[in-house]
């Protein structure tokens, strides 16, 4: 069962995929080249809007959640990258403590977690669970919806060492991104840490990652002779709001403005019969919250107390004021009517698979990623890494190549973005 | 559908099973040290043996066919690993020639060919397929039975570039194992050759592989305290046969009789109750020609003339002189009724699957890689890199784990075997 488009206007994606599916062996060269110059994460996954004429990035994951939602038939494919990234990364560790986010009652991210260790396991690593959870004194055990158990230790610290009572790892991943800042028992460790911390929220930018995508995808699109636009969506900034206050309205006003014109501009050149919106958002965050569509460029002025407030803060209570408007990617994929939004999944760099978020009660032009999973996963049918150049362009393999080449190139451009902010290159 | 074990001696097997299973972590760190200090083959198979007490490969392939034998569910881990070894290898390539063996009836090898083809082609390579076939002057189309075609195009060498018309490939894959040599044609060539010539069996010796596998088989066995018999077959060598004329009989009978009583020590060792064998095959060869079994060293003198001929002839009619005389390990995995003999498959250090022979007319002392496809494929269930501790020994997933374990043991040995033979180091 794979998702349709339901958009008429299917001709500009249709070109694009054709194009690159043609440009197969020039693009694999391209990422070979790229991935000499540059490393990619230990994993991450990348939100897609696909709106039958426009195909684009608009989330970079480094710590992925979600590897329970993969089709379990390529989870090998998934141990297979992990053997490389710990090739290259850590090729001497045995035991790997992994760094899960405060949860102890989201089942859902509880099997993700869950999901991560069974994969890391077979790479032939040792791994046990490291909890930041303050009020964690013991180990706790947490069962799982599939009769699976997980078992959540306090992380101790010994000089410059972290593990958990009776284990010392010689390596550490996060799948806890950070967004409260760096916690005094994450400083100055001496294991290596997985991804590093400076690709945490408290660090990242979404728009320093859109800047680096910028880049990536100008590039890309002149490789293969495609306008960068089709998989590149305008953004803007704003670096001092208070909604709550209401400071920066007429920056979000003027910023969203320009953007709406910039999109109208290319729905007229391409003769795109839609409605421009944007969508602002934290400029440091994840997890969906403090996020609003915007279709005309009023509406940041007529937000009410509760939309304020609900815009003011994002997870862990941190205050939102540097916000990004980014071009507005319409949803146009659906299944049995409910819309449906592309997740891909690499690890190192490659792509293992990944599911569609799909959501009956949303619209096109809102987003799904809501916190404590308002969606129903659906695996991804065949993994992103079987192209058939003698089937249409738009035959359900070549689309989910199409998808980990677009993924693909968000990844790289985090690579760079991880280069920039390293703060051994400062 | 898994073959079982039809052998009451699993004791040895299952506590093999069990040590390689809890030393999982050290195993593959220990791998992952060997392919910084080795590169492995582009591509491997190795034919094992499991005789419910012993685990043991007894052929590895560098040239390796049956890629359509392969589960088709596993196949993108075959495109990853590919993905892989082109990076390595020749990250700047985008075309890449394909030489198969000069087959043009045999249907099973040319599908294998296609499947090989295909997984090239979805690392993102243009894949055409060179032939060396001397009365082949223009391209011949052949039909294979699931509807699909190949084009076999005959080699076109200007300068030291080969290529196929219109097609100036970077890179050239051999599945050809030069049994005859090396042709014209692909001497002095400045393209890289995957494998390296010295890989063919114009240069191979079984003997020289099973000494570096020796090596590799002690130093592994160390590692998990097991008796590196466990997974070590006995061989010797006889240099100077010729069966025609009954030269060396002496040297055969000489060895087979040490190789059986080394087995008979080893069986009274570990209160094995089976008759020892040995195989005496060609040193130098594959395809399963010049293969006999030998359970009285007497056996080698009391050849009628046809017995000899079949024995002196290796593939493409190679006279046979120099003969390996190998431990037999007992195949005891069967499926109803039939024998049924591993073959695990590698794209570069990862393993990508594999396949059963499954033979109903031959006895488990007997080999079954015949010319002309005399078994029945079975594909593996589970890929072999998803081992499960929480789970038996001989679980499915686990028995493949251990495959996997042993046959890229015999990988690395392919690995030391070449760089020892690699004219460059001489």
């Amino acid at each position: 069962m794979v998702p349709h488009l339901t958009t008429a206007l299917t001709g500009p994606l249709l070109d694009m995929e054709r194009l690159i599916l043609g440009a197969t062996p020039q693009i694999e060269r391209w990422f070979r080249n790229q991935w000499q110059e540059h490393a990619a994460p230990f994993y991450t996954s990348v939100d897609l809007r696909n709106s039958g004429f426009k195909l684009a990035p608009v989330d970079t994951n480094l710590f992925p959640g979600g590897f329970n939602n993969l089709n379990p038939d390529f989870i090998p494919l998934a141990v297979q990258a992990a053997m490389s990234a710990v090739e290259k990364i850590c090729p001497d560790a045995q035991r790997l403590l992994l760094i899960p986010e405060n949860h102890t009652r989201n089942l859902f991210y509880l099997q993700n977690v869950a999901q991560l260790a069974s994969i890391l396991q077979q790479t032939g690593m040792e791994v046990r669970l490291g909890s930041l959870i303050p009020e964690l004194t013991g180990p706790l055990k947490v069962d799982l919806p599939d009769g699976a158990s997980l078992l959540l230790e306090p992380v101790v610290r010994h000089g410059n060492r972290i593990g958990v009572a009776g284990f010392n790892p010689c390596a550490i991943l996060l799948n806890n991104d950070l967004s409260g800042g760096i916690p005094a028992l994450l400083q100055n460790i001496e294991q290596s840490l997985l991804p590093p911390l400076h690709a945490g929220w408290h660090v990242r930018r979404k728009s320093r990652h859109f800047a680096a995508y910028n880049q990536v995808a100008t590039e890309f699109a002149a490789l293969i002779g495609l306008d960068p636009w089709f998989i590149n969506p305008y953004f803007s900034t704003c670096g001092r709001v208070n909604f709550q206050e209401r400071q920066g309205e007429e920056c979000l006003e003027k910023n969203a403005a320009i953007v709406l014109e910039k999109i109208r501009k290319k729905y007229a050149e391409y003769r795109i019969d839609a409605e421009p919106f944007v969508i602002a958002k934290a400029d440091a965050g994840t997890y969906g919250m403090g996020i609003m569509t915007v279709k005309d460029p009023s509406e940041v002025r007529e937000l009410n107390r509760k939309q304020r407030n609900k815009m003011a803060v994002g997870k862990e209570g941190q205050q939102i004021s540097e916000v990004i408007i980014q071009e507005g990617v319409h949803t146009f994929e659906s299944i049995n009517d409910a819309v449906a939004e592309p997740v891909v999944y690499m690890v190192d760099h490659f792509v293992v698979g990944g599911f569609y978020r799909v959501h009956t009660g949303r619209g096109p032009d809102e987003n799904l990623n809501a916190p404590g999973m308002h969606f129903v996963p659906l695996a991804f049918a065949t993994p992103c890494c079987t192209p058939n150049r003698s089937a249409n362009p738009d035959s359900t393999p070549n689309r989910f190549y199409t998808y980990g080449v677009v993924a693909r190139l968000a990844m790289l451009a985090a690579s760079i973005e991880l280069e920039q902010t390293d703060p051994d290159n400062q």
